[in-house]
């Protein structure tokens, strides 16, 4: 595992240039160009009012059978809500790309990112492609990971380097938040590389299982967006043979370095989430089944009391009670329930422990990461969720997003 | 139906006095007694974490066969999250009831509103029950309605008279919020009362049928309490023969003025709700189900996105549709929704109405009472909630509220 600057990864390119859509000026549209030959899976929001790309980018990657050459990805307009004119708006970006790059049309994917519901600005992004085009580069992952930002603070990458059967293999991935964060299916934008060959099926079992347990056990605000996409592309420029079987070594090993890529990216989504001054952990153990400790975890992450709690660094424990006791689980004996704030014991047979003092619980609080620990006694299943608090900032950030 | 002052219900009487609990010196002890023969119907919460006073007055409701004769109820301390010793404080209150009027222990229901988690101070509420006792009138709805009260800003009381087989009857309710708002059985609290005589199990239908369509109508927060408990009480001070059959005139007269003594309430709850600055109806039409529009009414009223743009006055349309979109409906059709901001069409065809302008979407937003109004174009079941925004103040509230 490699601390730092991301690591290039062979057989794709990147760039990232100011088209003019973001008003300050800023980086907003980003070009991943990817050598023939590579494979592509991805996941996209399951909201029903899913943007125009996502629906364009879909059946580009079915009708190119998972082999595109480009990723278009503009920032600052989420060309959502926007009807058969999004998609219309769309479709024009992409085919400027293929035009400018003799490729078919169905080879490259539209991703946006930002305001919903405002008309995408085609001509700027056209006109951008030119130096986009030519700003390609092996090490552009940095820069992009810049220009697909929006109400983010600071661009997320990762890399992990590992080696199998005598040979190097790098898994590189960027992602975006901050609000609107609640992925039902991948989150908001995320784009992971690698150079190993993977067979298309293989690559699409690979991501399910890693976004599962990292992109879909983040929440922010519990609004799942209308844009959530998340691209796992497998350059097959590291030379092994084609990766068809997931019996091989190879596939639980790049498994734990894509799961590991996209699990520090979401916690980075959450470490960023508008307004977040906490990076919270809640972890839920004993309970009948993995939905069941996911429901109670879920509920406790998106309630507002909870969160401005935290937000006030107050140990207010009774609200995740109340949280927990308003998840909706059969049968649930609150006797048998504990609840931890980082090690310190809270709450035990339905009330306070009777070790407990506010001090303690104040000691806990105060940390930046905080871990809710419930037991809930009832089984042996488990599940984790990242999330954060509710501040004055969270509010600003989001009454004052389109003026 | 009579605005202002609420009126006085034949058989029963309410005290309100300052027993110390509240640091600020505000009366927090209220006290209602009822006449022999009253009936009383009540629903409590369904979090799984009920607080000790629910425990006990569901039992003791129960043990009296529905036939009270005093209502305890304390604010600035929930007995909640105190397991065993919470019990036996609630019932310690309830006992000091029974000695002082002579009447069985489980002819006294106890509640409580306020902080969870903190021990109960029986000494403070026994030593104040003398007052109380002696400060019982008629006349004291509206001091009671202050004594329930913890962050709401003002009392919320209303009556209704009517007149059925040409006798005069009285329905008066009082009800609390303002924060861990999002009734599953009942509000907060809520205490309403009437001169008509009815059977018990007719009382409990009409009760069930009248907060189904009121307090489980409206969310702040989409926090379920640990303590809502909405009680009805029947005196039979009126003289009629007891109404034990819901075919009789009566059951539909009293239902109607029941069920809108908790609107309005419910809906003084909304207006006074933490930090609220909108007063926000959520109105689903062309649902193929009522619970179908219940879940879609829920999903954008919880929405932290939707709520922060209520509160800037901002017609973010978009947030809307994408809560509509995440809602989870089976096979919902994008372009066959259709949505409101008051009177003007905002969105059809999945995305931005032709005709719409911002100008138009400012001018709605700009109202302290909105209605989002949702066609969703697949049947004939409908339903309303009503909410509120998401401020600077329920921030600030709730991040203060034990400091």
């Amino acid at each position: 595992m490699i601390e730092g600057m991301p690591l290039a990864v062979p057989g794709v390119r990147l760039a990232s240039v100011a088209a003019g859509i973001k008003s300050s000026g800023a980086d907003d549209l980003v070009l991943i160009e990817m050598e023939e030959g590579t494979h592509c899976a991805a996941v996209f929001t399951r909201n029903a009012f899913c943007a125009a790309p996502v629906t364009v980018a879909r059946e580009h990657l079915h009708a190119c059978a998972n082999k595109p050459r480009y990723l278009l990805i503009n920032a600052g307009n989420a060309n959502a809500g926007t009807g058969r004119a999004g998609v219309r708006a769309a479709q024009a970006c992409v085919e400027a790309v293929a035009v400018a790059t003799d490729v078919d049309v169905v080879r490259v994917l539209p991703f946006s990112t930002g305001v919903i519901g405002e008309p995408l600005p085609v001509p700027l992004i056209t006109a951008a492609l030119a130096s986009a085009l030519s700003a390609l580069t092996p090490e552009g992952w940095a820069g992009a990971a810049h220009g697909i930002l929006t109400t983010d603070t600071r661009a997320k990458t990762h890399s992990v380097a590992f080696r199998c059967d005598g040979r190097d293999y790098v898994v590189t991935g960027m992602a975006k938040g901050a609000g609107m964060i609640r992925p039902d299916m991948a989150t908001m934008l995320a784009y992971l590389a690698t150079d190993a060959a993977v067979e298309t099926t293989v690559l699409q079992q690979l991501l399910d299982h890693c976004k599962e347990r990292s992109f879909n056990r983040i929440t922010i605000d519990g609004d799942t967006s209308t844009n959530d996409a998340c691209v796992l592309l497998a350059t097959g420029a590291a030379g092994n043979e084609l990766l068809s079987n997931p019996e091989l070594p190879l596939y639980p090993a790049l498994c734990a370095a894509v799961e590991d890529v996209c699990t520090v990216l979401a916690q980075a989504i959450v470490r960023d989430g508008e307004g977040a001054s906490k990076f919270v952990t809640v972890q839920i153990t004993g309970g009948r089944s993995e939905d069941e400790c996911l429901t109670v975890a879920f509920t406790i992450a998106h309630s507002p009391l909870v969160k401005t709690a935290l937000f006030a660094s107050d140990p207010n424990w009774g609200r995740i009670l109340a949280a927990i006791g308003r998840a909706g689980l059969p049968d649930l004996q609150v006797e048998a329930v504990t609840l931890y704030l980082n090690d310190v014991l809270i709450a035990e047979y339905g009330g306070r422990a009777e070790a407990y003092t506010e001090a303690q619980g104040a000691a806990a609080m105060a940390t930046d990461d905080i871990t809710i620990r419930v037991a809930l006694g009832r089984g042996d299943a488990h599940a984790t969720v990242w999330t954060t608090d509710l501040s004055y900032d969270y509010v600003r950030i989001n009454a004052e997003y389109r003026t």
